[in-house]
C-alpha cells in the first residue's frame, strides 16, 4: 500500500510509492521499455493487457474490455494511490502520514497506435474531453476525495514511459499543494477587486492594441502565452466565460476546446520539432464547489529545458524565451 | 537586460532571460557542447575565458586572474541576473515586473578538470565551502539583495553545461517563494512549540532506537534521508547545532563539513553508479538575521526519476523508494 507523508516544514505532500522499482539497481543504467506497437498493452486487440475498464466510448456497441471502442479508460497497472482503503491518518513524533488512498486511472485517447495526440482528429479530441469530464464527474462522488486531476505526459523527456498517446487521472485525499496555493491567490485577488484574475487576464491579453501574447482567440477560447511563463513556450488556454469547474461544461465546450487544443499542439509541434511536453487541466477542488472565484484552464509546458539546483532551491524559474517572442513564433509558424 | 516578472496568481516570479538560446531553433535538436578537458574555461591556464575573477585562493600567491588558485569565483558569463541597475519596480496592467538585479557567480572548485566532486579530497572541499561562506557574506552587503542561492549541478541530466566542477551562487533581489515557504512553515512550528522544527527532526533521527532514516552521524553533523522525500535517494545534511546562517561558521565547520558531504557522495556514487544530482545549500535570508527559528542545511537531491504533468500539477511528489529503504542502501554501501 502506498502512504502519503506531509514534510513537517514546508507541509508538502509526498507518495510513498512501493509499486514501482525501488532499489538501487532499478534506476542505475535503466532502460526505458519504450513499448513500440507490436507489444503495447493500449492498442485495440490487447484489452486483456491493462485492469479492467472503468469507463469506454462503443459507438457501434460490443463487448465490456473488448474491441470497438473509440477511447478506453482503465486503472493504472502501477498505481501511484490505490481505490480501497480507509485514510488511517496517525502521526510519528512531529511527522504525519495516512494511506495512499486515490484513484489512479489511465485514459487511452485511441484504440490505434498513434504517439502523438495533436495526430488525432478533431472529433477524437473531443470524445477524449469527454472522457475526462466524465471520470472527474465520477470520482466526485467518493467522499473521501478531494480533487482529481488530469494530465498528460507526452515523450519520453516529459515522463512517459508509454508512446501510445494517453493521459491520466490522479484524485487525492488531500487538496494539493499547487492547487492549493492557486486557488488561494485567485481568492485574494477576488476579495480585493471582486474580480476573478483569469477573466482579468483574459479581458488585458485580448484587448485592443494588446495581444502580444495571445497566439489565437476563438468565441469561447484563447490561447496565450502567459506573461510570467515558467518555461519557453508554455501556454495556456482560457475559456472566455467564467467558470470553475471543468467537468460542469458539455459537448459544446468538446467540441470547440478540442479545435483550440488541436491547434495550439500542432503549433508548438510545428515550431519546436515535435517536442515532449506536460498538459495540465486546472479546475476546482471536489469540496465546496463555490469557488466562484476560480477559473479553469488548461496549462501545457514543453520540455525544452532543465530543472537544476536554482529552481528546486528556489522555486524560481528562469526562462530564456520572452512570452511575447514565443507567442509571435506560436502565432505565425502555420 | 534580463526581467524579473511576477505570477499574478500564485505570486511567483520568472526570470525572463534574454542572454542564452530563445528562438525555438535553441532547443529544437539541441546539441550540447560538453566541454572537456581541450576547451575548458574553468581549467588552470584559461583564466581569460572567464569574467574577471571577484574571488580567489592563491595559497602560494600569484598574480589576480592567473593561474596558482586552488579555488577561483567569477561572475557568470551568461548570467541569470545582472549585478548593475536600479529594481524599477513597475506595473503592467494586472502584472507586475522589475530588472532582473542580482548576482550569478560560479565557484569553480578545482583547477584540473576534474569532473567530479566527490573525488576532490576533503581540503579541497573544505575550501570550496570556504568560498561559499566567503561571498554569501560578501553580498550580504549589496542593500537590493534579499538572498544568496548556493547550489550545484552535477551531470548533464541535473542540468550542468560544464563538465569541470564548478557550483553556482544566485543573488536575488526577491525572498525566493520556496525559500519564504520554508521560513514560514519553521516560523509557525517555533511560535506553536517554541522549538525550532530542524532541531526536532535531528533529535526524532537521532533517538536511541530510531535512526531507520540516518545515514550517517558523526559529532557535528547527521546525514538523513528525509521523512517525506521527494525523491528517491535525496539527503539532507543537518548541523546539530542550531544555526540560522550558513555563513556564520568557520574553518571547524568547513573541514567536519566537507568530510560528512564527501562522505555521502561517494556513497551516492557508490549506490546510484554515479548518478547526476543537484545540491541546495539552505540557509536564512540578507534581512530581518534574526530568524532564530530557521537552521541551515544543505539538501542532494539524485536526478533518477522524472517531473511530470502530476508534479506540476500538483506541487506533490511520487517517491518510488521509502526513505528508510534509500537509507539502508545509503549506510552498507561502503
Amino acid at each position: 500500500m502506498p502512504e502519503l507523508r506531509k514534510d513537517p516544514v514546508v507541509g508538502r505532500w509526498v507518495v510513498i510509492s512501493t509499486e514501482r522499482g525501488n532499489k538501487p539497481t532499478d534506476f542505475a543504467n535503466k532502460v526505458e521499455e519504450k513499448k513500440a506497437q507490436a507489444t503495447c498493452p493500449f492498442c485495440v486487440g490487447r484489452e486483456n493487457a491493462t485492469p479492467h475498464e472503468v469507463l469506454a466510448y462503443r459507438p457501434h456497441g460490443g463487448e465490456r474490455n473488448g474491441p470497438g471502442w473509440s477511447v478506453r479508460v482503465v486503472p493504472n497497472k502501477f498505481p501511484a494511490l490505490m481505490v480501497e482503503g480507509e485514510l488511517g491518518r496517525r502521526a510519528e513524533g512531529l511527522y504525519d502520514r495516512m494511506q495512499g488512498v486515490g484513484a489512479h486511472e489511465v485514459i487511452i485517447e485511441t484504440p490505434d497506435h498513434v504517439p502523438d495526440f495533436a495526430d488525432l482528429p478533431e472529433e477524437q479530441i473531443a470524445r477524449v474531453l469527454a472522457a475526462f469530464r466524465e471520470r472527474l464527474a465520477d470520482l466526485r462522488n467518493d467522499k473521501r476525495l478531494r480533487y482529481g486531476l488530469v494530465f498528460k505526459n507526452h515523450g519520453e523527456a516529459a515522463g512517459a514511459s508509454l508512446e501510445h498517446t494517453h493521459a491520466q487521472l490522479i484524485a487525492t485525499p488531500i487538496l494539493p499543494k499547487a492547487v492549493q496555493e492557486e486557488l488561494e491567490g485567485a481568492r485574494l485577488y477576488h476579495e480585493l477587486k471582486e474580480r476573478c484574475v483569469f477573466c482579468d487576464i483574459v479581458d488585458q491579453e485580448t484587448a485592443e492594441g494588446n495581444g502580444r501574447r495571445v497566439v489565437r482567440a476563438t468565441n469561447r477560447y484563447v490561447t496565450i502565452v502567459p506573461f510570467a511563463a515558467r518555461f519557453p513556450f508554455e501556454t495556456w488556454i482560457l475559456p472566455r466565460r467564467h467558470e470553475p469547474v471543468f467537468e460542469a461544461g458539455g459537448a459544446e465546450q468538446d467540441k470547440e476546446l478540442a479545435a483550440i487544443l488541436r491547434d495550439v499542439l500542432q503549433r508548438m509541434n510545428a515550431a519546436l520539432d515535435r517536442p515532449p511536453y506536460n498538459l495540465v487541466v486546472h479546475t476546482s477542488p471536489y469540496r465546496d464547489t463555490d469557488h466562484e472565484y476560480y477559473h479553469w484552464h488548461i496549462e501545457i509546458m514543453p520540455k525544452l529545458t532543465k530543472i537544476a539546483g536554482f529552481e528546486w532551491g528556489s522555486g524560481f524559474h528562469i526562462n530564456p524565451t520572452p512570452p511575447e517572442e514565443a507567442a509571435a513564433y506560436l502565432r505565425e509558424v502555420r
